[in-house]
């Protein structure tokens, strides 16, 4: 469930968001866009948790390939439907990942 | 719950951890980190969620506030007993936020 990516650097896409009471068809999709996203030249692997907030981690070799995931068609009509049905609030932050330790 | 950010560069310590069972304190050590991380100097919001993965993504001015909160002693003393009792396994994740939306 912890992401199993290279040594850094890399980017990491980190989206907060606090969602809308409408759930019809959440699920499927977000399941459906980590399918999507795995597929995707450059990822490196994705970890999620929600509570009253969500937080969705993602991780990318590099900025072509996070700007290659946000401009596929399937993922853009996802993202329309996230920005008018899903999320009340979201924040995405774009960052590089210099260093990181584990247990 | 969003963290209100200021305008990119900034940094997120992306904290992703697996619990054990033991939650002897756990609660209690990990609401008074947050009260204390507030308090240092450089601190500039946090967002956390769990379900069987917990993500808790910090967010500081710089790399000297990230160390400089590593290194607080109350801090230290969590961390030993988190590695100890409480996580299984975490990785922390050091990254240097350069861009961000929202909605």
């Amino acid at each position: 469930m912890i992401a199993k990516t290279p040594k850094p650097s890399y980017y990491a896409v980190i989206f907060t968001s606090m969602r809308t009471i409408n759930d019809k068809g959440y699920a499927e999709t977000a399941e459906l866009m980590v399918q999507l996203a795995e597929q995707q030249s450059g990822f490196l692997g994705v970890e999620s948790a929600r509570e009253d907030l969500g937080i969705t981690v993602s991780y990318w070799q590099d900025l072509e390939s996070i700007r290659a995931w946000k401009m596929n068609a399937e993922h853009q009509l996802a993202q329309r439907k996230g920005h008018q049905l899903w999320y009340q609030h979201f924040k995405v932050r774009i960052a590089k990942v210099e260093r990181d330790y584990e247990k």
